[in-house]
């Protein structure tokens, strides 16, 4: 993998996004300051509302970004439109094989499935929605209990403060472990290091 | 204390503000789903740039606003320019003193203590800048040792990740414990119940 210096972030926005999965992994990211960068992408610019009301900005369009060192793709209800648009989804397939490394939140692994990506890879969701996830999207290994996985260049987690976890295994690869401890200590964030913690998995079978 | 129905939640933004003291405890708040609403404010409408680098969106101006049922201060490197604008200062502090709970993250504590409305109360701050804090605020009563701190109607939070602690504890005050728990379970969030559970209070000191 060779990615750049700063650490180039491209965010994906739809309409409907969950605020967790999306500003969570970007609290990590931008905690790495001059040494990460990081550009909201949606199908257009501009505002982005997110399921839980506040809206979002991307800054540029899908179709005029390259690939990013690291893509991230959060989950929220929204996703189910989202997976329906084949503009959308052409885009978000185009960046996420033209980027280093692809990290999805939540439903935002079953979105990434939809682009066919995921297929005969290990791959987890959230969890109060795996069974459907799991029946929609069968060629994809999925993982019923993991806080995330990480399979070749794909970064998946389970749900919404999951991305959170999976942002600071995704970091600590690129900058070192050490790099993640400090970052979690300045977000006063309890880092689940083990990526096999996952609680939620029994509470919802 | 009197709430409305939905619950009505301002949530303040200025220039460089820190993205999980904003969006982790809307994340929560936003579970609520018809029982709350969100209404972002600032000094003027529109686009309004994290310290991280993403902008989040108000959507009304702090002047044309009147209390809410919970008032949100997040904190971050911004902090320091906004309690120096004393037009700023003086809407914050007439939308605290009209609001029925005032929650505030990490420096957002500072922040509000800049108003005069933290003198004489119990309070917390992130732990990294702890010592600056309690000495540029010296009539606060800064608890060293705390996740977060209820005092009346203000709550006050740790660095960064602490405000969705926090808030989960709002959310226990104004609709039961068990509302919080089927939100932290929904975010697939570990919800650090225990409001003097600080481990990060160690590490700065």
């Amino acid at each position: 993998m060779s990615t750049s210096s700063p650490i180039h972030v491209g965010a994906v926005l739809f309409d409907g996004f969950e605020l967790l999965d999306f500003y969570g992994p970007l609290e990590m990211f931008g905690l790495l300051e001059g040494e990460a960068k990081i550009t909201v992408v949606a199908e257009k610019p501009g505002q982005v509302r997110s399921s839980g009301g506040p809206c979002g900005v991307a800054e540029a369009a899908m179709a005029g970004s390259g690939g990013f060192d690291v893509l991230l793709i959060p989950g929220g209800i929204g996703t189910r439109k989202a997976m329906l648009n084949p503009q959308f989804l052409a885009e978000l397939t185009r960046l996420a094989e033209a980027s280093q490394i692809v990290a999805t939140v939540c439903t935002g692994s079953f979105l990434l499935a939809r682009t066919g990506l995921l297929d005969r890879r290990k791959a987890t969701s959230n969890k109060r929605v795996f069974q459907l996830v799991k029946s929609s999207a069968p060629k994809v290994e999925w993982m019923a209990k993991a806080r995330w996985v990480e399979d070749g260049k794909y970064f998946t987690s389970s749900g919404v403060s999951a991305g959170m976890d999976m942002t600071l295994a995704v970091i600590a690869k690129l900058c070192g472990r050490e790099k993640s401890l400090q970052i979690a200590s300045r977000a006063e964030y309890e880092w689940h290091e083990d990526s096999s913690w996952d609680p939620f998995a029994a509470a919802w079978y």
